[in-house]
């Protein structure tokens, strides 16, 4: 009954159920490119891999219309030139309807087997998908390595283990025998099916689409769903490889390997996609993008159940520090860290107007703003040490974003230009660090101003800093707060402030922690409480729902002989 | 730090834990009205708490506008002639957001525990709930005292035990510690603390107000949230005790009673309703009822986390039996039980025109149906004994619909009238059956028509009859299917038509165990995998949504010396 490959993946899937029971450190997967981990060749192999996928057709053995589709290019500054099959989403649905009985009726443990292979191979391909990651998304090669490689399988094994989590209380048959009296008693067989909910349509995004794209698509594949994998038409390369990965796996297995399948679009096909969003067939969508089109769904795919993660606004109240220098390292790195351009970036600084007590006594505002940019210029002082850091720009969307933004207020450090070493056409953006006053400022700051550009903003006092912090957070959503205090009531009040906010809250980050990070098995990614997301990655509310369990019971002879039944009644 | 209600509870809990883990047969809460169980005087004095009520004001000190509101009528002919407190939408919301920091503050063993008294209480209130359910919605006596009683407390505990069964993996704390090669390691304290989502909404129905209603209510509780209970403007008195015994038991403990509350409406309040379901404040709606009402919620109060149960098409498909006299009987039963105005009474009973094998060769279709006329007809010929089974009509609709039925095919048992021993003003009316033919009269069969209506539908053969069933539960819901046969193949079909329904299957059911029952801990009621419900009573993806975590990490000193680390790194 057990599928051979959840029995070969059964030791680290216990190691991960154990992990988010106690949300200690684990990982299986080794976040250092290291040649000992990964193998002495793995490093070059990947990279030719990946050089290998340029200007040509990726190959992909699913039903396609013999079109080719896709215009991607480097944010390091130069075009993919690689081809995808265009296939029409009827095509897609249909042989999704095709490949879905078998799979259904493989079960469980299948399900869970299967997935957790696809994962294995992925972390094999690790070098490959972290150049396709960089090359796309625009991050440095170190982090699209690990936010896109292990960081990325390790959030999908923890969607697999939940969903296992979930699967394995459900059993498979039951004996119900109910006492009648002195009369013989009911005695009823009963069986229960767990029946995946459909088809389920993951919708990636530009900046990390395996860290963002792989909870939703293994959470579906581990519950039995079929997947239509529909990438951002700019990052489309690594779900490609991951849906190639996997219906690899599938097809070894001896399932239709339609059962993952890619869906690759061009910028214009935003009506395609909501169309397809809205079929019937499609049951589970999960979406990382921007607010507008995440509100849509949820409104008008209701026939889904739909999870999203959507723009918020992050923010960090400054209170009182003993190391303030500390402190403004960990923000500077926190805002320089791919330019920004992670959804749990900060955005709003808080300083009180008054200033900040410090253990050397009290910091003004001017001189805490300035400590702040003073570590954002020389984290980006050496251009060859900033772009391991900043990374790329995305988009053109985030470089006029930065133009706009200076205009918002005084600029305390203005975004510049680096030239990258490598790669002398990337679009490279140091971070662009502005004075706001809460009092005058709030239509500028209570929305997120997605890229490298951070708001240091003087407000009355820390109890106001608070206040905004929670408000902002419930109103318009945010996936991370930060708070710097060195009194025990501040933090018991930003504890109270995450909680009206529904917000995850990071305290006194000055080592090797940043606010940005969330790990795997420990800390829940959004929260599902404020408009940021509606769901968490990964807790049993992401998988619950996407399967429902389908029962039958028929009477049995009784176990219990109805004369003891009589003496006993 | 765990609450003493928690504490004296906590072996029913387990238990409970237990039961819907292996799914057999449990219950804490005595189905039989006895004396010896429920007290010498339980029965005698639940009636005079019953009639003390009658025809005067409801006494519930909740924030009120001072009118009162109220025109439930007995189904068993006299008007009750009570009138509750009106209170504003705006006043409940209010009043809840006030009562909501302390209590989500209490945590999750208070939660669960204050839960669990309140179930304990409401047990204790079983009789005076009994006559209650029975005079609102027409259940003859015994089914008010075990569905409206017992039962509703089962589902209820189940509601309890499942949410309970997630919080309780959620801990509290954990220690983070992050391997830095011969650095230090990374070591966090981490902070858990789940978050209710907020103020649940229940909309409760005319025919099953405790037992549709208390699963909704008990998961919003045990999970947190405050809760506005909204009955069925004919049903309001079973949920009004509710809501006082609960307030009582949250005042004793110690809590703003405003946690849960009543929302007493008129008929025409449907706008009123509409506009609540909508407010922002209200995260959760757990409603039972009409098609429309529910896919209306579903569509439209999209802020909240919805739960719909709504119309259904359920069905009986007869392929062979050994014994057709037993299965005609258990589904005369079935078709009379409170005059089929359950959600899981059958209406479209399939059989092959060319008739059915028994141990006795081919009954052919006519003799099939007149077995089940016949039962039908037995079953109600002593009056005494028949109201008994099919208590009385709820409402003008279902006397309405019976007469419409009555054109829509050949009659073979008439619904007649019955003259009730101790109500002579009751509304008891027989169960109607009509012919039916697969051919020609889909767009009859295709919707429900609830009521003591079924139809006998001839079809071509069984494996039609399964095609119907499978499709017609998968486009218009269903949430019972049964299946006659002695043909092994057939049953597995059945089993295959059940899961593309995604409706619960009941196999060859001649005995004591009827399809309309569903018993808590062990069958799910509903699915969520067709339109007559968008989720199961109860199963973890009804309750894990209903409240998020939010947490904070702060740096602690790493429990593991660095050297330790740099050596075994």
């Amino acid at each position: 009954m057990t599928h051979p490959l959840f029995s070969r993946h059964e030791v680290t899937l216990q190691k991960a159920l154990a992990a988010i029971e106690t949300r200690g450190y684990w990982s299986p997967f080794s976040e250092m490119p290291s040649p000992k981990v990964y193998g002495e060749t793995a490093s070059a192999d990947g990279e030719a891999a990946f050089k290998a996928h340029l200007n040509r057709a990726f190959q992909l053995d699913q039903p396609a219309t013999g079109d080719t589709i896709g215009s991607e290019a480097s944010p390091f500054g130069f075009a993919l030139g690689i081809r995808y099959p265009r296939s029409e989403p009827d095509q897609l649905i249909t042989a999704a309807a095709s490949a879905q009985k078998r799979w259904r009726e493989a079960g469980p443990t299948a399900w869970v087997g299967v997935s957790l292979e696809i994962l294995a191979r992925l972390n094999r391909a690790s070098f490959e998908i972290a150049h396709s990651v960089m090359h796309t998304t625009g991050q440095a090669f170190m982090m699209a390595f690990q936010a896109g490689g292990p960081h990325a399988q390790d959030r999908a094994l923890e969607a697999v283990a939940y969903a296992w989590d979930q699967l394995r209380r459900i059993p498979a048959t039951a004996y119900w025998e109910k006492p009648q009296g002195k009369n013989p008693p009911l005695a009823m067989h009963k069986r229960y099916t767990i029946v995946p909910r459909g088809t389920g349509l993951v919708l990636g995004c530009c900046t990390f689409p395996t860290w963002n794209g792989y909870p939703g698509l293994f959470a579906d594949l581990a519950t039995g769903n079929t997947v239509i994998v529909k990438p951002h038409p700019g990052a489309i390369l690594p779900l490609a490889i991951t849906v190639r990965i996997a219906r690899d796996v599938l097809r070894e297995a001896g399932f239709d390997p339609n059962v993952v399948m890619l869906l690759a679009t061009s910028p214009d096909d935003g009506a395609l996609v909501q169309t397809l969003a809205q079929r019937p067939e499609i049951r589970l969508i999960d979406f990382t993008g921007s607010t507008q089109n995440g509100t849509w769904l949820e409104r008008h795919a209701v026939q889904a159940h739909v999870s999203t993660e959507k723009a918020g606004v992050n923010q960090v109240v400054i209170d009182s520090a003993n190391d303030i220098k500390a402190a403004a390292r960990n923000i500077a790195f926190s805002l320089a860290l791919y330019s920004g351009q992670m959804c749990t970036a900060p955005q709003n600084i808080y300083i009180p107007r008054d200033g900040v007590r410090t253990a050397d006594g009290t910091l003004s505002f001017d001189d805490t703003a300035a400590a702040i940019a003073s570590a954002v210029e020389k984290l980006v002082a050496d251009p060859a040490r900033a772009v391991e850091i900043l990374g790329a720009i995305q988009n053109d969307g985030v470089m006029r974003r930065i133009d706009e933004a200076r205009t918002l207020g005084r600029v305390l450090v203005d975004s510049g230009t680096l030239e990258h070493p490598q790669f002398p056409e990337a679009r490279v953006r140091t971070p662009l660090l502005l004075q706001l006053d809460a009092a005058k400022d709030a239509t500028t700051f209570t929305h997120e101003w997605f890229g490298p550009i951070a708001f240091l903003i003087a407000t009355d006092s820390t109890a106001q800093s608070l206040e905004l912090a929670g408000s902002i957070a419930r109103d318009h959503g945010a996936l991370t707060l930060s708070v710097y205090s060195t009194d025990d009531a501040v933090i018991d009040a930003a504890h109270e402030a995450s909680i009206q906010g529904g917000v995850a809250l990071s305290i006194n980050l000055t080592g090797g922690v940043f606010v940005n990070q969330s790990a795997a098995f420990s800390d829940f990614h959004g929260t599902g409480a404020n408009p940021a997301a509606n769901s968490a990655l990964t807790d049993a509310a992401f998988v619950a729902n996407r399967f429902r369990v389908v029962q039958s019971r028929v009477h049995v002879e009784p176990k219990t002989p109805t004369a003891e039944v009589g003496q006993t009644a």
